[in-house]
Protein backbone atom coordinates (compact mmCIF):
# COMPACT_ATOMS: atom_id res chain seq x y z
CA UNK A 1 0.00 0.00 0.00
CA UNK A 2 1.23 3.52 -0.86
CA UNK A 3 2.64 5.89 2.12
CA UNK A 4 -0.15 8.69 2.78
CA UNK A 5 2.69 10.91 1.46
CA UNK A 6 2.94 8.99 -1.88
CA UNK A 7 -0.94 8.82 -2.22
CA UNK A 8 -0.83 12.94 -1.64
CA UNK A 9 1.73 12.75 -4.79
CA UNK A 10 -0.69 10.92 -6.72
CA UNK A 11 -3.47 13.03 -5.96
CA UNK A 12 -1.54 16.23 -6.41
CA UNK A 13 -0.78 15.48 -9.24
CA UNK A 14 -3.90 14.04 -10.80
CA UNK A 15 -5.63 17.43 -9.15
CA UNK A 16 -3.14 19.81 -11.31
CA UNK A 17 -4.01 18.08 -14.44
CA UNK A 18 -7.57 18.41 -13.75
CA UNK A 19 -7.43 21.78 -12.59
CA UNK A 20 -6.83 23.12 -15.94
CA UNK A 21 -8.48 20.79 -18.41
CA UNK A 22 -12.09 19.98 -16.63
CA UNK A 23 -10.89 16.33 -16.22
CA UNK A 24 -12.06 14.48 -12.72
CA UNK A 25 -10.31 14.54 -9.79
CA UNK A 26 -8.68 10.98 -8.34
CA UNK A 27 -8.95 10.41 -4.76
CA UNK A 28 -8.51 6.90 -2.53
CA UNK A 29 -10.49 5.68 -0.22
CA UNK A 30 -10.17 2.52 1.80
CA UNK A 31 -12.34 -0.65 1.87
CA UNK A 32 -12.58 -2.83 4.61
CA UNK A 33 -13.05 -6.57 3.81
CA UNK A 34 -15.33 -9.12 5.08
CA UNK A 35 -12.86 -10.62 7.47
CA UNK A 36 -12.46 -6.84 8.62
CA UNK A 37 -9.01 -6.54 7.26
CA UNK A 38 -8.31 -3.70 4.80
CA UNK A 39 -8.11 -4.00 1.27
CA UNK A 40 -5.57 -2.16 -0.95
CA UNK A 41 -6.91 0.92 -1.48
CA UNK A 42 -9.04 1.59 -4.72
CA UNK A 43 -8.29 5.19 -6.53
CA UNK A 44 -11.67 7.38 -6.72
CA UNK A 45 -12.63 7.05 -10.20
CA UNK A 46 -11.92 9.28 -12.37
CA UNK A 47 -8.32 8.33 -12.68
CA UNK A 48 -7.05 11.68 -14.31
CA UNK A 49 -4.54 12.21 -17.12
CA UNK A 50 -0.86 13.21 -18.12
CA UNK A 51 -0.02 14.24 -21.87
CA UNK A 52 1.04 11.42 -23.87
CA UNK A 53 2.95 11.27 -27.44
CA UNK A 54 0.54 9.82 -29.57
CA UNK A 55 3.31 8.27 -31.67
CA UNK A 56 4.20 6.01 -28.17
CA UNK A 57 0.93 5.15 -27.70
CA UNK A 58 0.76 4.53 -31.64
CA UNK A 59 3.44 1.85 -31.22
CA UNK A 60 2.66 0.31 -27.48
CA UNK A 61 -1.25 -0.33 -29.15
CA UNK A 62 -0.19 -1.90 -32.10
CA UNK A 63 2.58 -4.42 -29.77
CA UNK A 64 0.07 -5.41 -27.39
CA UNK A 65 -2.21 -6.04 -29.99
CA UNK A 66 0.26 -8.81 -31.07
CA UNK A 67 0.51 -10.06 -27.47
CA UNK A 68 -0.80 -13.62 -27.11
CA UNK A 69 -3.12 -13.31 -30.08
CA UNK A 70 -5.55 -10.73 -27.24
CA UNK A 71 -6.37 -8.29 -30.67
CA UNK A 72 -7.14 -4.89 -31.15
CA UNK A 73 -9.31 -3.94 -28.19
CA UNK A 74 -6.67 -5.69 -25.73
CA UNK A 75 -4.43 -3.91 -27.48
CA UNK A 76 -5.94 -0.28 -27.63
CA UNK A 77 -6.91 -0.24 -23.74
CA UNK A 78 -3.47 -1.13 -22.92
CA UNK A 79 -1.45 0.97 -25.17
CA UNK A 80 -3.01 3.64 -23.85
CA UNK A 81 -3.45 2.96 -19.44
CA UNK A 82 0.04 1.26 -19.54
CA UNK A 83 1.57 4.49 -21.02
CA UNK A 84 -0.36 6.72 -18.29
CA UNK A 85 1.06 4.01 -15.56
CA UNK A 86 4.73 4.50 -16.86
CA UNK A 87 3.78 7.89 -16.58
CA UNK A 88 3.51 7.80 -12.79
CA UNK A 89 0.11 7.19 -12.73
CA UNK A 90 0.43 3.91 -11.14
CA UNK A 91 -3.74 3.69 -10.74
CA UNK A 92 -3.65 2.66 -14.06
CA UNK A 93 -2.02 -0.95 -12.77
CA UNK A 94 -4.82 -2.10 -10.83
CA UNK A 95 -7.18 -2.69 -14.12
CA UNK A 96 -6.34 -5.35 -16.07
CA UNK A 97 -6.39 -4.87 -19.44
CA UNK A 98 -7.20 -8.41 -20.03
CA UNK A 99 -11.13 -7.73 -19.83
CA UNK A 100 -10.93 -6.24 -22.52
CA UNK A 101 -9.84 -8.94 -25.06
CA UNK A 102 -13.50 -9.61 -25.52
CA UNK A 103 -13.37 -6.51 -28.16
CA UNK A 104 -11.88 -8.64 -30.58
CA UNK A 105 -13.75 -8.97 -34.22
CA UNK A 106 -16.22 -6.46 -32.67
CA UNK A 107 -17.19 -8.47 -29.30
CA UNK A 108 -15.61 -12.32 -29.86
CA UNK A 109 -16.06 -12.14 -33.35
CA UNK A 110 -19.96 -10.83 -33.21
CA UNK A 111 -18.62 -7.90 -36.30
CA UNK A 112 -20.35 -5.20 -34.18
CA UNK A 113 -18.81 -2.58 -32.10
CA UNK A 114 -14.71 -2.35 -33.65
CA UNK A 115 -12.84 -3.55 -30.61
CA UNK A 116 -10.00 -0.85 -30.86
CA UNK A 117 -12.39 1.75 -30.39
CA UNK A 118 -14.30 -0.29 -27.40
CA UNK A 119 -10.63 -0.77 -25.68
CA UNK A 120 -9.73 2.92 -26.41
CA UNK A 121 -13.83 3.83 -25.24
CA UNK A 122 -13.25 2.51 -22.11
CA UNK A 123 -9.92 3.80 -21.51
CA UNK A 124 -11.46 7.14 -21.65
CA UNK A 125 -14.21 6.02 -19.32
CA UNK A 126 -11.35 5.44 -16.51
CA UNK A 127 -9.43 8.78 -17.56
CA UNK A 128 -12.36 11.47 -17.39
CA UNK A 129 -15.83 11.94 -15.79
CA UNK A 130 -18.73 11.00 -18.02
CA UNK A 131 -19.48 14.34 -19.59
CA UNK A 132 -15.69 14.71 -20.79
CA UNK A 133 -15.91 11.17 -21.79
CA UNK A 134 -19.64 11.49 -23.41
CA UNK A 135 -17.67 14.07 -25.54
CA UNK A 136 -14.32 12.82 -26.50
CA UNK A 137 -15.76 8.84 -27.09
CA UNK A 138 -18.39 10.66 -29.34
CA UNK A 139 -16.07 12.17 -30.97
CA UNK A 140 -13.66 9.49 -31.53
CA UNK A 141 -16.32 6.97 -32.86
CA UNK A 142 -17.09 9.98 -35.03
CA UNK A 143 -13.60 10.70 -36.37
CA UNK A 144 -13.05 6.56 -37.23
CA UNK A 145 -16.55 6.37 -39.61
CA UNK A 146 -13.85 8.76 -41.85
CA UNK A 147 -10.75 8.19 -41.29
CA UNK A 148 -8.13 5.77 -43.75
CA UNK A 149 -6.95 3.07 -42.42
CA UNK A 150 -4.54 2.14 -41.65
CA UNK A 151 -3.26 5.63 -41.34
CA UNK A 152 -0.58 7.57 -42.83
CA UNK A 153 1.90 7.36 -39.72
CA UNK A 154 1.41 3.60 -39.10
CA UNK A 155 2.64 2.83 -42.60
CA UNK A 156 5.56 5.10 -42.34
CA UNK A 157 6.50 3.21 -39.28
CA UNK A 158 5.88 0.05 -40.95
CA UNK A 159 8.00 1.11 -43.78
CA UNK A 160 11.09 2.50 -41.48
CA UNK A 161 10.89 -0.35 -39.08
CA UNK A 162 9.32 0.87 -35.81
CA UNK A 163 7.15 -1.20 -34.70
CA UNK A 164 7.80 -3.27 -32.04
CA UNK A 165 6.51 -6.29 -33.70
CA UNK A 166 7.47 -6.61 -37.30
CA UNK A 167 4.71 -9.01 -39.30
CA UNK A 168 4.75 -6.80 -42.78
CA UNK A 169 7.32 -3.66 -43.13
CA UNK A 170 5.58 -2.36 -45.97
CA UNK A 171 2.60 0.12 -46.33
CA UNK A 172 -1.01 -1.50 -46.43
CA UNK A 173 -3.81 -0.88 -48.43
CA UNK A 174 -6.43 2.09 -46.90
CA UNK A 175 -10.17 1.79 -46.91
CA UNK A 176 -12.80 4.39 -44.89
CA UNK A 177 -15.16 1.93 -42.95
CA UNK A 178 -18.32 4.55 -43.05
CA UNK A 179 -18.98 3.11 -39.91
CA UNK A 180 -18.09 1.96 -36.88
CA UNK A 181 -18.87 -2.01 -36.99
CA UNK A 182 -16.17 -4.31 -37.09
CA UNK A 183 -17.63 -6.07 -39.81
CA UNK A 184 -18.22 -3.32 -41.76
CA UNK A 185 -14.13 -1.88 -41.37
CA UNK A 186 -13.12 -5.27 -42.10
CA UNK A 187 -15.37 -6.01 -45.07
CA UNK A 188 -14.29 -2.96 -46.86
CA UNK A 189 -10.87 -2.79 -46.59
CA UNK A 190 -11.27 -6.46 -47.57
CA UNK A 191 -13.00 -5.65 -50.47
CA UNK A 192 -10.22 -2.32 -51.24
CA UNK A 193 -7.01 -3.75 -50.92
CA UNK A 194 -7.81 -7.93 -52.46
CA UNK A 195 -6.98 -9.19 -49.18
CA UNK A 196 -8.64 -11.59 -47.77
CA UNK A 197 -9.73 -11.50 -44.25
CA UNK A 198 -8.12 -14.23 -42.92
CA UNK A 199 -4.81 -13.01 -44.14
CA UNK A 200 -1.58 -11.87 -42.08
CA UNK A 201 -1.89 -8.20 -44.55
CA UNK A 202 -5.84 -8.04 -42.75
CA UNK A 203 -4.90 -8.65 -39.17
CA UNK A 204 -2.14 -6.62 -39.43
CA UNK A 205 -4.02 -3.85 -40.61
CA UNK A 206 -5.99 -4.23 -37.39
CA UNK A 207 -3.14 -3.62 -35.33
CA UNK A 208 -2.32 -0.89 -37.18
CA UNK A 209 -5.78 0.41 -36.57
CA UNK A 210 -5.62 -0.62 -32.88
CA UNK A 211 -2.96 1.91 -33.03
CA UNK A 212 -4.10 4.85 -34.95
CA UNK A 213 -7.50 4.59 -32.70
CA UNK A 214 -5.35 4.87 -29.46
CA UNK A 215 -3.12 7.25 -30.63
CA UNK A 216 -6.17 9.69 -31.76
CA UNK A 217 -7.71 9.06 -28.60
CA UNK A 218 -4.39 10.81 -26.75
CA UNK A 219 -4.63 13.48 -29.46
CA UNK A 220 -7.87 14.08 -28.20
CA UNK A 221 -6.94 14.17 -24.62
CA UNK A 222 -4.10 15.81 -24.92
CA UNK A 223 -6.78 18.61 -26.46
CA UNK A 224 -8.97 18.21 -23.56
CA UNK A 225 -6.00 18.97 -21.03
CA UNK A 226 -4.83 22.05 -23.20
CA UNK A 227 -8.35 23.35 -22.83
CA UNK A 228 -8.71 22.99 -26.93
CA UNK A 229 -10.75 20.19 -27.49
CA UNK A 230 -13.27 20.92 -30.00
CA UNK A 231 -16.32 18.16 -31.35
CA UNK A 232 -15.72 18.38 -35.13
CA UNK A 233 -17.74 15.22 -36.36
CA UNK A 234 -21.37 15.87 -37.60
CA UNK A 235 -24.34 13.38 -38.64
CA UNK A 236 -23.70 11.77 -42.39
CA UNK A 237 -26.00 14.30 -44.37
CA UNK A 238 -28.36 11.39 -45.04
CA UNK A 239 -29.11 11.15 -41.76
CA UNK A 240 -30.50 14.79 -41.22
CA UNK A 241 -33.61 13.51 -42.99
CA UNK A 242 -33.95 9.96 -40.90
CA UNK A 243 -33.49 11.61 -37.59
CA UNK A 244 -36.18 14.35 -38.57
CA UNK A 245 -39.10 11.53 -38.52
CA UNK A 246 -37.09 9.10 -36.15
CA UNK A 247 -34.87 10.67 -33.84
CA UNK A 248 -35.90 11.84 -30.43
CA UNK A 249 -38.35 14.15 -29.88
CA UNK A 250 -40.11 13.11 -33.63
CA UNK A 251 -43.06 11.59 -35.09
CA UNK A 252 -42.10 8.26 -34.63
CA UNK A 253 -39.37 9.09 -32.13
CA UNK A 254 -38.42 5.25 -32.71
CA UNK A 255 -34.07 5.09 -33.80
CA UNK A 256 -31.34 5.83 -31.50
CA UNK A 257 -27.99 5.79 -33.20
CA UNK A 258 -25.44 7.97 -35.21
CA UNK A 259 -24.34 4.98 -37.45
CA UNK A 260 -25.59 6.53 -40.97
CA UNK A 261 -29.01 4.36 -41.92
CA UNK A 262 -28.15 4.36 -46.10
CA UNK A 263 -25.15 1.62 -44.98
CA UNK A 264 -28.14 -0.59 -44.19
CA UNK A 265 -31.78 1.00 -45.02
CA UNK A 266 -31.43 2.10 -48.97
CA UNK A 267 -33.62 5.27 -49.03
CA UNK A 268 -36.82 3.16 -50.05
CA UNK A 269 -35.68 -0.26 -47.94
CA UNK A 270 -38.59 -1.27 -46.57
CA UNK A 271 -40.51 1.97 -46.80
CA UNK A 272 -43.81 2.28 -47.65
CA UNK B 1 -3.74 -4.43 2.41
CA UNK B 2 -4.31 -7.72 3.05
CA UNK B 3 -2.47 -10.32 5.39
CA UNK B 4 -0.60 -12.73 3.67
CA UNK B 5 -3.11 -15.76 5.62
CA UNK B 6 -6.34 -13.30 4.07
CA UNK B 7 -4.84 -13.45 0.92
CA UNK B 8 -3.74 -17.21 0.49
CA UNK B 9 -7.77 -17.40 1.88
CA UNK B 10 -8.78 -15.89 -1.54
CA UNK B 11 -6.55 -17.91 -3.62
CA UNK B 12 -7.54 -20.91 -1.85
CA UNK B 13 -11.27 -20.49 -2.26
CA UNK B 14 -10.48 -19.40 -6.35
CA UNK B 15 -8.72 -21.75 -6.51
CA UNK B 16 -11.58 -24.38 -5.77
CA UNK B 17 -13.67 -22.31 -7.70
CA UNK B 18 -11.28 -23.10 -10.77
CA UNK B 19 -10.46 -26.93 -10.00
CA UNK B 20 -13.90 -28.05 -10.58
CA UNK B 21 -14.32 -25.71 -13.34
CA UNK B 22 -11.89 -24.73 -15.59
CA UNK B 23 -12.11 -21.37 -14.08
CA UNK B 24 -9.44 -19.29 -14.65
CA UNK B 25 -6.81 -19.44 -11.25
CA UNK B 26 -6.11 -15.87 -9.04
CA UNK B 27 -2.96 -14.82 -7.57
CA UNK B 28 -1.38 -11.97 -6.59
CA UNK B 29 1.65 -9.51 -7.51
CA UNK B 30 3.61 -6.83 -6.29
CA UNK B 31 3.65 -3.80 -8.19
CA UNK B 32 6.75 -1.59 -7.58
CA UNK B 33 6.34 2.00 -7.89
CA UNK B 34 8.29 4.57 -9.74
CA UNK B 35 9.27 6.60 -6.44
CA UNK B 36 10.70 2.78 -5.30
CA UNK B 37 7.38 2.53 -3.16
CA UNK B 38 5.32 -0.22 -2.65
CA UNK B 39 1.61 0.08 -4.65
CA UNK B 40 -1.63 -2.06 -3.86
CA UNK B 41 -1.41 -4.97 -4.67
CA UNK B 42 -2.82 -5.92 -7.76
CA UNK B 43 -4.24 -9.71 -8.04
CA UNK B 44 -3.22 -12.10 -10.99
CA UNK B 45 -6.39 -12.39 -13.80
CA UNK B 46 -8.51 -13.80 -13.87
CA UNK B 47 -10.00 -12.68 -10.69
CA UNK B 48 -12.30 -16.39 -10.45
CA UNK B 49 -15.82 -17.02 -9.32
CA UNK B 50 -18.09 -18.01 -6.76
CA UNK B 51 -21.78 -19.50 -8.16
CA UNK B 52 -24.14 -16.55 -7.55
CA UNK B 53 -27.99 -16.38 -7.75
CA UNK B 54 -29.17 -15.30 -10.83
CA UNK B 55 -32.51 -13.37 -9.14
CA UNK B 56 -30.11 -11.35 -6.98
CA UNK B 57 -27.95 -10.21 -9.80
CA UNK B 58 -31.34 -9.33 -11.79
CA UNK B 59 -32.46 -7.47 -9.17
CA UNK B 60 -28.54 -5.49 -8.83
CA UNK B 61 -28.22 -4.68 -12.09
CA UNK B 62 -31.63 -3.32 -12.48
CA UNK B 63 -30.64 -1.12 -9.12
CA UNK B 64 -27.39 0.18 -11.26
CA UNK B 65 -29.02 0.86 -13.90
CA UNK B 66 -30.83 3.99 -12.67
CA UNK B 67 -27.61 4.74 -10.37
CA UNK B 68 -27.06 8.61 -11.60
CA UNK B 69 -28.26 8.05 -14.94
CA UNK B 70 -25.27 5.25 -15.81
CA UNK B 71 -27.44 3.03 -17.77
CA UNK B 72 -27.25 -0.18 -18.99
CA UNK B 73 -23.63 -1.09 -19.40
CA UNK B 74 -22.66 0.01 -15.70
CA UNK B 75 -25.68 -1.52 -14.05
CA UNK B 76 -25.06 -5.12 -15.81
CA UNK B 77 -21.69 -4.83 -15.05
CA UNK B 78 -21.49 -3.93 -11.49
CA UNK B 79 -24.48 -5.70 -11.13
CA UNK B 80 -22.09 -8.92 -11.45
CA UNK B 81 -18.96 -8.00 -10.30
CA UNK B 82 -20.16 -5.92 -6.78
CA UNK B 83 -22.55 -8.89 -6.21
CA UNK B 84 -19.34 -10.86 -6.45
CA UNK B 85 -17.40 -8.76 -4.01
CA UNK B 86 -20.49 -8.86 -1.66
CA UNK B 87 -19.38 -12.98 -1.76
CA UNK B 88 -16.24 -12.34 -0.24
CA UNK B 89 -13.84 -11.84 -3.50
CA UNK B 90 -12.74 -8.21 -2.78
CA UNK B 91 -10.70 -8.20 -5.75
CA UNK B 92 -13.51 -7.12 -7.55
CA UNK B 93 -13.83 -3.53 -6.06
CA UNK B 94 -10.48 -2.79 -7.17
CA UNK B 95 -12.07 -2.12 -10.65
CA UNK B 96 -14.31 0.74 -11.16
CA UNK B 97 -17.65 -0.17 -12.65
CA UNK B 98 -17.86 3.22 -13.71
CA UNK B 99 -15.37 2.60 -16.54
CA UNK B 100 -18.34 0.76 -18.24
CA UNK B 101 -20.52 3.95 -18.74
CA UNK B 102 -19.76 4.67 -22.23
CA UNK B 103 -21.62 1.67 -23.52
CA UNK B 104 -25.00 3.03 -22.88
CA UNK B 105 -26.83 3.52 -25.72
CA UNK B 106 -24.77 0.87 -28.02
CA UNK B 107 -21.53 2.59 -27.11
CA UNK B 108 -22.64 6.71 -25.90
CA UNK B 109 -25.86 6.47 -28.21
CA UNK B 110 -24.22 5.40 -31.32
CA UNK B 111 -26.50 2.52 -31.16
CA UNK B 112 -23.73 -0.10 -31.63
CA UNK B 113 -23.26 -3.44 -28.89
CA UNK B 114 -26.12 -3.25 -26.53
CA UNK B 115 -24.47 -1.67 -23.33
CA UNK B 116 -25.95 -4.56 -21.38
CA UNK B 117 -24.05 -7.10 -23.44
CA UNK B 118 -20.72 -4.75 -23.58
CA UNK B 119 -20.81 -4.64 -19.41
CA UNK B 120 -21.82 -8.13 -19.00
CA UNK B 121 -19.01 -9.49 -21.92
CA UNK B 122 -16.00 -7.26 -19.82
CA UNK B 123 -17.56 -8.92 -16.22
CA UNK B 124 -16.92 -12.40 -17.89
CA UNK B 125 -13.95 -11.85 -19.20
CA UNK B 126 -12.49 -10.36 -15.73
CA UNK B 127 -13.90 -13.22 -14.08
CA UNK B 128 -12.77 -16.35 -16.36
CA UNK B 129 -10.28 -17.08 -18.75
CA UNK B 130 -10.09 -16.22 -22.57
CA UNK B 131 -11.23 -19.54 -23.53
CA UNK B 132 -13.74 -19.87 -21.08
CA UNK B 133 -14.80 -15.60 -21.82
CA UNK B 134 -15.05 -16.71 -26.00
CA UNK B 135 -17.82 -19.40 -24.83
CA UNK B 136 -19.90 -18.14 -22.53
CA UNK B 137 -19.87 -14.32 -24.25
CA UNK B 138 -20.63 -15.85 -27.44
CA UNK B 139 -23.22 -17.85 -26.19
CA UNK B 140 -24.31 -14.75 -24.36
CA UNK B 141 -25.01 -12.70 -27.18
CA UNK B 142 -26.42 -15.37 -29.30
CA UNK B 143 -29.32 -15.85 -26.40
CA UNK B 144 -29.54 -12.13 -26.44
CA UNK B 145 -30.54 -12.17 -30.27
CA UNK B 146 -33.26 -15.08 -29.77
CA UNK B 147 -34.91 -13.95 -25.84
CA UNK B 148 -37.76 -11.84 -25.15
CA UNK B 149 -36.95 -8.71 -23.75
CA UNK B 150 -38.08 -7.71 -20.57
CA UNK B 151 -38.42 -11.08 -19.71
CA UNK B 152 -41.00 -12.72 -17.88
CA UNK B 153 -38.99 -12.80 -14.87
CA UNK B 154 -38.46 -8.82 -14.43
CA UNK B 155 -41.91 -8.46 -15.54
CA UNK B 156 -42.83 -10.65 -12.30
CA UNK B 157 -40.27 -8.72 -10.18
CA UNK B 158 -41.88 -5.36 -11.34
CA UNK B 159 -45.61 -6.50 -10.67
CA UNK B 160 -44.90 -7.34 -7.38
CA UNK B 161 -42.67 -4.66 -6.20
CA UNK B 162 -39.48 -7.28 -6.37
CA UNK B 163 -37.33 -3.93 -7.63
CA UNK B 164 -35.35 -1.82 -5.44
CA UNK B 165 -35.91 1.18 -7.72
CA UNK B 166 -40.06 1.49 -8.75
CA UNK B 167 -40.24 3.23 -11.83
CA UNK B 168 -43.48 1.08 -13.09
CA UNK B 169 -44.89 -1.66 -11.16
CA UNK B 170 -46.77 -3.27 -14.21
CA UNK B 171 -45.42 -5.89 -17.18
CA UNK B 172 -44.02 -4.53 -20.26
CA UNK B 173 -44.42 -5.77 -23.63
CA UNK B 174 -41.94 -7.68 -25.08
CA UNK B 175 -39.77 -8.30 -28.31
CA UNK B 176 -37.17 -9.76 -29.90
CA UNK B 177 -34.31 -8.25 -31.23
CA UNK B 178 -32.95 -10.89 -33.43
CA UNK B 179 -29.67 -8.50 -33.28
CA UNK B 180 -27.13 -7.83 -30.70
CA UNK B 181 -27.43 -4.26 -31.61
CA UNK B 182 -28.59 -1.28 -29.28
CA UNK B 183 -31.00 0.31 -32.48
CA UNK B 184 -32.83 -2.87 -33.61
CA UNK B 185 -33.35 -4.23 -29.98
CA UNK B 186 -34.88 -0.57 -29.31
CA UNK B 187 -36.67 0.02 -32.59
CA UNK B 188 -38.02 -3.62 -32.56
CA UNK B 189 -39.69 -2.64 -28.69
CA UNK B 190 -40.29 0.53 -29.79
CA UNK B 191 -42.41 -1.41 -33.00
CA UNK B 192 -43.85 -3.87 -30.82
CA UNK B 193 -44.93 -1.96 -27.54
CA UNK B 194 -46.26 1.24 -29.12
CA UNK B 195 -44.03 3.12 -26.22
CA UNK B 196 -41.72 5.97 -28.19
CA UNK B 197 -37.94 5.55 -27.52
CA UNK B 198 -37.61 8.91 -25.27
CA UNK B 199 -40.75 7.25 -23.34
CA UNK B 200 -40.12 6.40 -19.29
CA UNK B 201 -41.39 3.00 -20.30
CA UNK B 202 -38.92 2.17 -22.82
CA UNK B 203 -35.64 3.01 -20.43
CA UNK B 204 -37.38 0.90 -17.97
CA UNK B 205 -37.64 -1.38 -20.34
CA UNK B 206 -33.83 -1.37 -21.02
CA UNK B 207 -33.58 -1.33 -16.89
CA UNK B 208 -35.12 -4.81 -16.93
CA UNK B 209 -33.37 -5.87 -19.97
CA UNK B 210 -29.68 -5.12 -17.93
CA UNK B 211 -30.88 -7.22 -15.48
CA UNK B 212 -32.19 -9.76 -17.67
CA UNK B 213 -28.39 -10.27 -19.07
CA UNK B 214 -26.81 -9.77 -15.78
CA UNK B 215 -29.22 -12.55 -14.21
CA UNK B 216 -28.24 -14.92 -17.96
CA UNK B 217 -24.57 -14.39 -17.68
CA UNK B 218 -24.40 -15.80 -14.31
CA UNK B 219 -26.88 -18.81 -14.91
CA UNK B 220 -23.79 -19.42 -17.68
CA UNK B 221 -21.45 -18.54 -15.34
CA UNK B 222 -22.95 -21.29 -12.80
CA UNK B 223 -23.16 -23.65 -15.24
CA UNK B 224 -19.59 -23.44 -16.13
CA UNK B 225 -18.64 -23.82 -12.49
CA UNK B 226 -20.66 -26.65 -12.28
CA UNK B 227 -19.13 -28.24 -15.38
CA UNK B 228 -23.06 -28.23 -16.94
CA UNK B 229 -21.63 -25.44 -19.74
CA UNK B 230 -22.57 -26.23 -23.52
CA UNK B 231 -22.82 -23.62 -26.03
CA UNK B 232 -26.64 -24.03 -27.50
CA UNK B 233 -26.07 -20.98 -29.98
CA UNK B 234 -26.14 -22.08 -33.28
CA UNK B 235 -25.98 -19.27 -36.49
CA UNK B 236 -29.68 -17.98 -37.83
CA UNK B 237 -30.60 -20.19 -40.81
CA UNK B 238 -29.86 -17.70 -43.81
CA UNK B 239 -26.38 -17.46 -42.70
CA UNK B 240 -25.55 -20.67 -43.34
CA UNK B 241 -25.50 -20.18 -46.93
CA UNK B 242 -23.75 -16.67 -46.44
CA UNK B 243 -21.09 -17.97 -44.44
CA UNK B 244 -20.43 -20.41 -47.35
CA UNK B 245 -19.18 -17.78 -49.84
CA UNK B 246 -18.33 -14.77 -47.54
CA UNK B 247 -17.05 -16.16 -44.25
CA UNK B 248 -13.32 -18.06 -42.71
CA UNK B 249 -11.78 -20.15 -45.74
CA UNK B 250 -14.60 -19.60 -48.18
CA UNK B 251 -14.06 -18.05 -51.45
CA UNK B 252 -14.74 -14.76 -50.94
CA UNK B 253 -13.41 -14.65 -47.24
CA UNK B 254 -14.75 -10.66 -46.53
CA UNK B 255 -16.96 -10.96 -43.61
CA UNK B 256 -16.66 -11.83 -40.08
CA UNK B 257 -19.88 -11.57 -38.02
CA UNK B 258 -22.38 -13.89 -36.34
CA UNK B 259 -24.87 -11.51 -36.85
CA UNK B 260 -28.12 -12.54 -39.08
CA UNK B 261 -27.07 -10.81 -42.27
CA UNK B 262 -30.58 -10.66 -43.78
CA UNK B 263 -31.26 -8.03 -41.40
CA UNK B 264 -29.69 -5.25 -43.47
CA UNK B 265 -29.17 -7.12 -46.26
CA UNK B 266 -32.15 -8.39 -48.47
CA UNK B 267 -31.59 -11.31 -49.98
CA UNK B 268 -30.82 -9.78 -53.69
CA UNK B 269 -29.96 -6.47 -51.64
CA UNK B 270 -26.63 -5.12 -53.81
CA UNK B 271 -26.54 -8.96 -55.13
CA UNK B 272 -25.73 -9.12 -58.74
Amino acid sequence: MPTKSSRREFLSTAAKVAAGAGLGAAGANLITTQQGRAAPAVPAWPYGYKKLDPEAVRKAAHKWFWDQGRGCSYGAFKGIVETLAEKGLTAYKQVPAEMLIYGAGGMVGWGTFCGALNGAAAAINLIVDKPTADKVIGELVGWYTTAPFPSNESNALAQTHGFAVEKIAKALPQSVAGSPQCHVSVTRWVENSGYKASTIERSERCARLAGDVAAHTVELLNAVADGTFKAEFVLASPMVACVGCHGAGSKQDNVRTKMDCTQCHETNWKHP
